[in-house]
């Protein structure tokens, strides 16, 4: 087909196959998005009478018939065509006759791409905040079923001071939790229509942007124009900044993991069908998938990177840099769901070695205790206390005798007596679960919220396809 | 003096060097931080019966004159004290007697150091919405300027249609407060109390976590105590990665700058006291400092990775790898805070070339208007409309006569054509104004709230130094 | 198919996905490199005993008809294969009867990855040195042809002092030779044989390492067996650190060209073929591929913190975080040499526009030469001239009184004044020249040394497949 | 003072310290390689007729007095001062009379810059290597003594295959000398005079460049005068990219010391003399340098990033960016190479716990050996052998009875069967001390034709002060 822009002479093949060779295919997955924006727009050019009743009529319905082909995934992006834009109105010109040489009035390719991706990107958030949820779930059971199960907790990688499983886990859920606010605070950023912005300088018509973004189901339209354009990169970068927190915690969690499942420690026991072999070693259980959750999240710091790297130091306008900032923006967010679905399977088919994590919780973990104990009536200061019981662990450890250990009534015990606020005997699991749930809750509206509007705009002879991948 | 570990040996200088020379010049800038979470400490060790009176007494006398001796940079700390918590406990060792051993009940150095950081990130962060808001404000008020003043708008760096020196500046102003939204999300997430995690596993005493996070000013406990662990690096990432987002309007803004006071463009003047100049070439009058705008955003890029870097992959509890996260967080803070100030100095001095920018305002900028004025009466559609304009454009750039020039006052007519929402002719800079207000109140309120807090807790005797560099 | 550890259960679907969905499409590029690899080993494993030779021959068929296999794009992998390995290993066990089961005595698919990367590396950096010379000779034309074409030369993004298009393209060429060395050394540290470390320990079997080494082409074995597997990731790195350099040098001629064929520059002047157009704006012809090569530099950046990130911290021996640095490194290598083509491409079709070249060269430029002049009887000094010159600038700069242009003949007397080595009167083209075309041979040369290593492994009977792409 | 290009008004304070706050502190370092490079100058611009005798003689006295100051850190850069080089010339104007107002003839601070930080470069280049030398004998010396001492061989954290120590610590001794040829390849490229480009543009005098490079004991003079310029950053990001290659290594090293002197592994053991303590914890001896290191490799990317991502995509010419570039090439030269050194105190310290080491060794480790005993003959092929083996094993795992472990005699008899080229039992080390050795003088050699080049430049009457920090 031909471009839209396009004159009497033709592109180069190689400056054709750079500029739009990725273009074409990662535009597959936006053909409902820009059809959604294209509705919005036909309604809001019928509305200030640039369309009449009938060229909308036309519009509409050839638009719908797009969402019908892509839902059979049968709408095609060519090379030839650069992108998605191009092709859908490629499409309408031949099905919807004049109409559709006219729905680009008052528009850009530029602000096109934009509406894409922000509901691109609310789709995909509302994914993300579920996925996020179920893994924090899994956490929050285990963590209630393993809530006496003693651990040693570590520092500097070294035994350091009695621990639990369940504290373990439930550390997860609580920054999992933190990283949903986060995550709210970039949703917010990215409900903003752009619509209207046109190349980024608006359009001498008198275009109605807040009907637009009220179709859209975006929660305000974003005013200077100028702006809306350099926001590509920007709320797509401050997105991905918020999946490499998540990536951060789940990457902490597959160290985790890959030292409790060895040899050496023992602590969890991950079934075998969720482990890979080797095709030497007859005898190897390998975690596979957290090495490549820990090595992703390496990944998502690479792709925050790239868009911010690209998106920085950008004079005003439009670039066409830009467009390279698309595939790390998409991939990230498959990274990050891909990531927490696959946690999720681990944590909830993960079991521990109680036995091993009970003798493994040896007399130098108490030695803190030891001292408190020590200067608990208040005579013996806490670092003279110190001193002294550092001197008698050092004498043990030299003595190489082997550790006294306790029983885990014991150690329970012990880590009942932890009950101040988010210690091991006071672990508040139970607002843990109240936080998530009422997070659940206000994504879910997001959710219903946005699919509603697009039902509403798309009317109710044609479906909204809402379902990804 | 002695390390609070330190037993009967002596460390070696290479690896006391390697581990503390940076941090003690860092913690330089930590005193009052680590004082007042002491005094909070100190408190909950009296309330619950751990101190009595008289040697909480002794301890708030004795931290309060490290308040004084810091105020007159007279508190110092040495590299054989490795770090500032050792020696405010040093310190207190010798001037606060039996109690000055006592206070390091029931918490660690991991936690004073979390505690600390929060503290200082809390004062931070109230210094850059200061300087961010200070920057819109110089946005807002040149845009109102100059919101008549015709500017071509670029797309690609060539340009494209026209646009205003107003719509251009307060497109920035948009921006930041845009970023003004993250950084409350991400004040949000460090503004919850770490003290009573101790190493990170907690400990089997009874404080009272509460008590202790309300007096520093805190929103709330961080509940988990590995959680609260585990969140360093976290928290400082999470704020740098917005402070990268400031950056990268700068950077943009710093770009635009620098190409509209070549002579080729010629659109900004900037007065020569503020513009460096050549060695060799006499001449030259040099932005230096936009460059450096432009140069320290990609810096903030490499400490946001530099802290995410450290962070990603470690294995819960504390590692000292964490120390290493101090420092890009702590010139971070520094680095934007010096951008922001020295984008409002040009900003505010800043000069247009009106007549340069109208000779700018070429007709084929008016290209896509004139599609538009073909396609009016809806018997042309806007492609067919475009396709022929693209001819006639094309034959006149060719033919290389020279560009007709539209004068001032028609361009302003053009400008106020463009009265579509966030348009060149309707730019909502009352709206702005408004919203910064709204920001500036809600941050000074922060600010006052945390100061009051700090002063409370030091007491009306003393003086909370809240005055920062 | 069976993974090559499969026992008596089945894998976990989303695990399998998780771990095999990337791999099984990357290794598409592998298939030739594996079967040469495993020729070898075959052979090797003949030599010592531990295949017979009709053993021998049967492997070397079945491995040689995958060779004619995948010339058609006819050998495929699936999922469930996990990787080309396995897939090539089910095959010859399906078509070599038992030798086909012996094929991986003494090896692990650890180090047939390993191999298979480094003779893919190989062949591509061949490539991309043919690829990156043909941009060295592009430059260094235009540049014999521009040699005598004047040009501002610019510091700060301001006028400077006199320079030319000729010494600006061999700038490029220069810069790319030294690139040229940096690649050799990084050639050099590939260009070891890491077979027989198996899984990173060695074997207790009697293998001919040398033997196999000399069999691929290689410059020498690999000797540590655990360095070899530890190389991982760190080969592909420093492979990846080169190329970021070259991609540097481009993203400077971008940024380059995109402001010389600005209207405000004007000094280049890029056929309409090779640009693109906008969907709003007919007038537009934007250098979208020269604006794609400065943000891939960005791209290639992040590929580089990729790998890097995913490598460094890692603990010894094979972890699979490792599988995820095969992508970046295969796309960087595509991600170079498409920029150098596009890069190439664009050079060889550009022109100036002289006029406006020589029109941009303003008495500003003048005003060391003038310092100098004042300064050359040796009774003045620099310094004093400097501050006089500087004065007489100013004052005309502020006067805005137009400038005075020289002629073009002035203008190349004064570009042949500056004729000490490397000035613009003295390019040293020729020796550019030469230099390229001794680099161009030694290259040549070791293609076709690693082209016959591998048609003699593979028989005369067959074709060694060494097309890219 | 004043500044260079100071004419008769003054710069804003703020933009003063924001351009000149850091340049003036790190240009401490440069005073001895910016009097070097002046009186190189000197020297040409007497041979050249443009200083007589008298004035070359008063410049020479006055730069030698300026290292005798400077050897005595007193030599001062204020803040007014901007940077060195203008430090240096006022020094000169000062006692040096008129000569000192002629010394910048024909020069620009840009390529003192430039020709500055090359020396520093060469200098800091040989300090490095020296250190990577020390590194790699004490793993040499470690890798000899230990070459019996069994060990098991991890993959994905389990373990996987027998191995020993002396393999483990010579992989790294590998790895640092495969450094060592990226490092002398970046060093080449380092080692060019950019002297004589002036201000990227070259100057209409008849300097003689390679007069000058010679002096300075450069290899080659740099050619072209734009890619002079154009290399600043990019060279430095050359040599940063190296470095990332040692603190790779490094961290990898530092990660497996952490895990194996954990309680869990054990097979390591640190004097407490190199390890740090908690304030909590009694017991603690943590290897906090180590921990260090790791975190510092990723500063280290960090700062790779740093310079190229400020250095990617900036148009041709000196821009301001470039003087940020500065304190990362500083700080990861220094990085790297107290990396290098703590590293060698730890190495030159550990000890092994044989015992633990020795029962680490259980009979999984030699299930691939198993297999290949089955193999051997030839009639069940290794497939098959694997087979079987993996069945016997998980049998054995499963079961949970303790695992049969073998004397270290018969440990040491396998280790010796692994004899193939770098395999456990032929590990090479005398090969690889000779590659150190000969590498060690090659570098020396480096070092002292440059110092030798230094010392006669100075003359024999003055101290050519090498000596770093």
């Amino acid at each position: 087909m031909t471009k839209l822009w396009q004159k009497d002479y033709s592109m180069n093949e190689l400056v054709e196959r750079y500029e739009g060779a990725q273009n074409s295919i990662l535009d597959a997955r936006l053909v409902r998005h820009d059809v959604w924006g294209s509705l919005a727009h036909a309604a809001m050019l019928h509305k200030i009478g640039m369309l009449d009743e009938q060229e909308h009529q036309a519009l509409h319905e050839a638009l719908c018939s797009i969402l019908a082909l892509d839902a059979e995934k049968q709408f095609h992006i060519s090379l030839s065509d650069e992108d998605v834009h191009t092709s859908i109105e490629n499409y309408l010109s031949a099905y919807a006759g004049a109409a559709g040489k006219k729905v680009h009035t008052a528009r850009s390719r530029n602000d096109q791409v934009l509406v894409d991706l922000r509901l691109y990107g609310k789709e995909q958030l509302h994914q993300v905040s579920e996925k996020l949820f179920a893994l924090c779930q899994a956490l929050l059971t285990f963590s209630h079923k393993h809530q006496d199960t003693p651990l040693p907790g570590y520092t500097h990688m070294q035994r350091g001071m009695l621990s639990s499983v369940g504290s373990w886990s439930a550390s997860f859920a609580e920054s999992l939790l933190d990283d949903e606010r986060l995550l709210a605070s970039t949703y917010e950023l990215n409900d903003q229509s752009p619509l209207g912005s046109a190349a980024g300088y608006g359009v001498p018509l008198p275009i109605d942007r807040q009907f637009v973004a009220d179709k859209l189901g975006f929660a305000r339209v974003q005013n200077n124009v100028i702006y809306a354009q350099n926001s590509r990169g920007k709320t797509e970068g401050a997105i991905v900044q918020v999946l490499t927190q998540i990536m951060l915690d789940l990457s902490k969690l597959a160290q985790d993991m890959l030292l409790y499942t060895t040899v050496e420690y023992g602590f969890l026991h991950i079934p075998q069908e969720l482990c890979a072999g080797s095709s030497i070693m007859p005898q190897k259980r390998n975690l596979g998938v957290m090495e490549l959750v820990r090595a992703r999240a390496q990944t998502m710091l690479a792709l925050q990177q790239q868009i911010l790297g690209i998106t920085t130091g950008l004079p005003s306008g439009f670039n066409m840099d830009y467009q390279e900032t698309k595939r790390p923006f998409m991939e990230a967010l498959d990274l990050v769901q891909e990531a927490l679905e696959i946690s999720e399977l681990i944590v909830s088919h993960m079991d521990v070695d109680v036995e091993k994590a009970v003798a493994a919780c040896t007399f130098e973990l108490f030695a803190a205790d030891r001292a408190y104990e020590m200067a608990h009536d208040g005579q013996l200061p806490f670092r003279d206390a110190y001193r002294i019981v550092g001197k008698e662990v050092t004498a043990q450890l030299d003595s190489k005798t082997p550790f006294p250990v306790e029983s885990k009534e014991q150690l329970v015990e012990r880590l009942h007596a932890r009950n101040h606020l988010g210690g091991a005997g006071n672990l508040g699991i139970e607002q843990a679960q109240q936080r998530l749930e009422q997070a659940q809750t206000t994504w879910k509206q997001k959710a219903q919220a946005f699919q509603q509007a697009i039902q509403t705009l798309v009317g109710s002879d044609h479906v909204a396809i809402m379902e990804i991948k």
